[in-house]
């Protein structure tokens, strides 16, 4: 494994490794179910929001291969929720529609994520670089309380990870070259786009991103820089 | 004067609003002549940081005009600071010319910018809407603990402020209309910009911005929606 000494900056993909998307919806859902205590809405959280989630790489896919023309991830989020809700039979109020749609906005961190981004952050510039749109991970930012120096979206590229140019769109707006940029990510595709366009990266277990006993990603053995338990392990390693 | 109970974000000129670039300039000057030894080197920093500073707006104009493709701030400062460096006979290995340019990314925030842009942050997402690259905000905000929750730039809409598609770009990536974003700066040019583009706007008096003793700059009574003494008067006229 070559050294990371020349690390310039850490670039991190956040619905699944900064963020727990799945516990923020089923909260949010189980929330809306009491307060609307409506039938329908009496369902398995947990495997909606496992839909909802399923949902979104095609959903990117079409966009990334000019089958829907540029999308915000919110756009594309409310999109699949409508589908999801219409195959229930449940229909929400426009306002109440919208506002859950925004879950994505609020989700919570996992236990590691806040403290393990400061503790990068007094060495390195930490930055987003999301397929979700700036609007979406400022709010989250604010709510989760996340430590970012610098928030890089998918949006400010007109194309979504894994294309190439969202991470060379990044190193350009860093004024680095990609072997200085580390990519951080709990996704094998995500990291596989960013070596290809010659980023660092940096694997990052999140066992609980699809629920307890749910099978880890594949990867090849040596395939990334690094392989850290969480942020704090990637600290750790990094010699942060 | 109309009420501002429905802003939704700030956004901050950074130049001469939130830092004292004539303060910085000076110092590294200073330091530059001193660990060079060069008496070409023994000048009036101040006059040098004034007009580093003079030469600036006319750069911007040159890429707004289209005299000049798109150019970052960073190379707008060399240019600049090489015509001056050789009108007064000094010549700088390319490590330290370059090194000194960068004195734009290291500048002195003004005592009230941190504590104000905190608590305004308590209550609203608070922005950069500059011109400087993306890479120097970055650099500025790590060096003076600035606590943005949002970098803008004019880099990312490839137009330079007072351009009315910077303010609203910023907009846009907000996603808010522009009625809800106020606009805070020292210069009435970049608050009049604002305010074409529909924005709310705050002017902040910063009388050091050029020195003790130069004169304000020039608006009329009712201009913006408020004028402050700081941010932490700023702060208190908003409520936060």
């Amino acid at each position: 494994m070559a050294p990371l000494s020349d690390l310039r900056a850490l670039c991190f993909d956040v619905f699944g490794t900064v963020v727990d998307w799945r516990s923020g919806v089923v909260a949010e859902g189980r929330a809306l179910a009491a307060r609307l205590a409506r039938p329908g809405l009496q369902l398995d959280w947990a495997a909606f929001a496992d839909d909802w989630r399923a949902g979104y790489a095609p959903a990117l896919d079409e966009v990334r291969h000019g089958r829907l023309p540029w999308t915000t991830v919110d756009m594309l989020h409310r999109r699949i929720l409508e589908r999801l809700l219409a195959a229930r039979g449940i229909t929400l109020a426009e306002a109440e529609a919208a506002a859950f749609n925004r879950v994505w906005h609020r989700l919570p961190p996992w236990p590691d994520s806040v403290a393990g981004l400061a503790r990068l952050k007094a060495r390195w510039p930490v930055c987003t670089l999301s397929n979700g749109d700036l609007r979406l991970l400022l709010d989250m930012a604010r709510h989760a309380a996340l430590p970012w120096d610098l928030l890089l979206s998918a949006e400010l590229f007109g194309h979504y990870k894994p294309d190439r140019e969202v991470y060379l769109g990044a190193c350009r707006l860093l004024a680095l070259p990609p072997g200085e940029v580390l990519m951080v990510a709990a996704h094998p595709s995500d990291l596989r786009g960013a070596r290809a366009a010659g980023l660092r990266t940096a694997y990052v277990r999140r066992p609980l991103e699809h629920g307890p006993g749910s099978a880890p990603p594949a990867y090849a053995p040596g395939e990334f820089d690094l392989v850290a338990d969480d942020f704090l392990d990637l600290a750790q390693q990094l010699g942060a």
